[in-house]
């Protein structure tokens, strides 16, 4: 739509038109920014405008007054043909968009940001991809990750054994960074993959200046294409563009609300470093999945009756009990310290043993191993059945336990997968080494 | 108690008393330690040693052969008579002991720890104290921090303002490790102190060799003696005993489960270093409040009924609709990202706000600024009526709000309450830069 009524008069009055780099005062304060069309204003009297920052803003038009600084163009939108043609010589990577920044386009309705793009249209954007193989595009879905839900993780799983099982060379997941390990760490526990499958996203949108989407994207193909065939995360290793890094599924978490280098590895060196479309590994002694023929093997049953609970102080025990009443057919408790909670809480999670529903025991502080044998109350917790989550992180843990769940219901049996490495979740017992790098 | 029963017969066959550094085979494994003596053993077949690692741990004598290594004598008990004389020249500290590590002895019953000391043994075990000020030490209760609830934090800042309104110069508190930062942070929002208010703690007990409790006392009563008359929280800053960090009660966090340096300022630096009983400011230009000659404010009034819940794919609304059905009077969410949770969960915050709950939300990144603007989904969570918790940590927010409704039920009023600096728990707007540091 073009600006109607108040907002139409206020740029009409000023000369101003879409495209142009505009400044606006109001209430003392000046803004300088593109301005943009919007899709709908039901009161008539916002801007939109896209600030410096990459942020687009709404301003209410009262009592503001604005002016040229720049003439430009109203934006348009041309899409290239997509002309592809496949190249014997590279291999074929799939690309499986499910959703989020790095998949996104600014929504003028409200000047924020929503998923919209398909995989396809990551190319259009990004043609240079071509360069490093043949890319085979495909939109499963288009959510943002904070509605992932298990039910999405195992759309997702059997996609990408769609891909690999008709030849793709390695996979690349684009997702929303919310809940990126949540899905990344369902993926390695769902797939026993011959080739790599890299989860990546953006922290900022590809429309903004300052986007890491085209970086963490190229990179993700790049360990698409290497020998690491595991479940990894890719995304930026600085504030800049100097390089990413690719962390295991199972050990990385995002660690920061808005910079690029959010993802971090907890207890464990990331994978692998990729800079400049080079892959090399952080540590040439790390142990990880080669590349093979074997065939894919895929365990996508998942319990999705499962409790992720924070313990804090003054927290009731009723809780657990309501999670038992409920139905819930497992929990996991982020403790605190070396796996710990109130005392108070201990015969609600007897019950919840003695009705054969396990509870994982992690730590809020994130880094470091549960250990529930050094004090009294860590025994009683382990006495009253909970079964610890040693060096795991508690997304991780929970994952894990919807996954055990989704194969026995059978809380000694879950106890022996829980403690079993199945995708490198549980790494050395002493990760004091791995702290904050 | 000596050994009975099978373990007796295993030592007297072996020739061992306690005391002696001993070795023990079994399953192949070789065990060196200390042998202890225990105060109970139900089934009499267990003797306890302490390792080199400072842990005790007890092995069942069953197939196991052991053989004296050097000969010790039995530990005593020899209790040097406490004769303190008040020096004029000194500042008064207080040290009030809750419990914790800092405070602990072995329990021989299970080779755990827990917490014995009162705060007077404090000063027994670590005499040096007194070279830096006249110390009055005080056990208000004796407790592991696991067990810490809001009413404790009210009756430890009781006795923090009594011992203040008594005269005392600083205080410092002894306080078990896991919660520690909840307690810093409810102290924070009830004292307005016009002299230093220090907790500290130690993560490996005060047996140990290893033991950081004698540092970070000796460095929380310099801390207590200095100039920053705010609740601060004063811990090891590296894995070996080089200095201590200072941290504000609000921005820090324990970061893992047995390290030293497990404390870390979040999205702020921390106020100061202690390194040789020396306190320097880590920025010259950072803000805080100066020791004063005026009256100590307590605001000790605290809502119990308070819940922090955490987001993850596949929560219900209904875990919601529990809290709210329960009487809860305010929620902190620990939501994704910059700070989202699942759509479904609207109806359910709106639902809390028509009932004048509060909502908080902040964002299990832990580093980085709440901002409900940029995405689509945030900005319907605003509209739900749901308050951002800005750059405050999850554990501080949750804390904040318990406080904040004890002094108003007003929604709004609350919303004011938690967006005004009361503690230094709001930092810069933009707190991209502390990031792991």
């Amino acid at each position: 739509m073009v600006y109607k009524g108040l907002s139409a008069e206020f740029l009409d009055s000023s000369g101003l038109s879409i495209g142009d780099l505009i400044k606006v005062e109001k209430n003392g304060t000046s803004y300088f920014g593109i301005l943009l069309d919007r899709a709908e204003d039901p009161d008539e009297k916002h801007i939109v405008i896209k600030l410096n920052s990459g942020y687009n803003i709404g301003i209410d038009v009262n009592n503001a007054t604005a002016e040229l600084v720049e003439s430009g163009d109203k934006p348009k939108i041309e899409l290239a043909p997509l002309n592809i043609e496949k190249d014997a010589e590279k291999p074929d990577i799939s690309i499986v968009s499910t959703g989020g920044t790095v998949a996104s386009v600014i929504d003028y309705k409200t000047g924020a940001v929503h998923p919209a793009f398909t995989a396809e249209d990551l190319i259009r954007a990004n043609p240079e991809l071509l360069e490093h193989a043949n890319i085979n595009g495909k939109a499963i879905f288009n959510i943002l990750s904070e509605d992932m839900k298990p039910e999405y993780w195992v759309k997702t799983a059997r996609s990408v054994a769609d891909e690999i099982n008709n030849g793709a060379d390695g996979v690349v997941i684009a997702h929303g960074t919310d809940t990126m390990h949540y899905t990344s760490a369902a993926l390695s526990f769902m797939l026993k993959t011959p080739v790599p499958v890299v989860v990546t996203g953006a922290q900022r949108s590809s429309d903004r200046p300052s986007s890491d989407a085209y970086m963490n994207l190229i990179s993700s193909v790049v360990a698409a294409k290497s020998d690491i065939a595991e479940v990894s995360l890719c995304m930026h290793a600085e504030e800049d563009d100097s390089f990413c890094y690719l962390h295991r599924g199972t050990k990385v978490r995002k660690m920061h609300t808005t910079r690029r280098d959010t993802f971090r590895s907890i207890n464990s060196l990331p994978l692998a470093k990729i800079q400049k479309s080079k892959l090399k590994l952080v540590d040439k002694a790390m142990v990880y999945n080669k590349r093979s023929t074997e065939s894919l093997i895929i365990e996508d049953e998942i319990e999705e009756k499962v409790a992720f609970i924070k313990s804090y102080p003054g927290i009731q025990a009723e809780l657990i009990d309501y999670h038992i009443d409920k139905g819930y057919k497992g929990m996991v408790l982020e403790g605190t310290g070396l796996g710990h909670c109130p005392e108070e809480l201990i015969p609600s999670l007897e019950r919840a043993a003695d009705e054969s529903i396990p509870v994982i025991m992690t730590s809020q502080c994130l880094y470091g191993l549960v250990n529930m044998n050094v004090y009294s109350t860590g025994r009683r917790i382990l006495s009253a059945g909970v079964i610890s989550g040693l060096d795991m992180l508690p997304e991780t843990a929970f994952v894990k336990l919807a996954w055990a769940l989704g194969q026995t219901d059978n809380i000694k049996e879950v106890e022996k997968i829980i403690h079993t490495n199945v995708a490198g979740e549980l790494g050395e017992k002493s990760s004091e080494k791995f702290f904050l790098n």
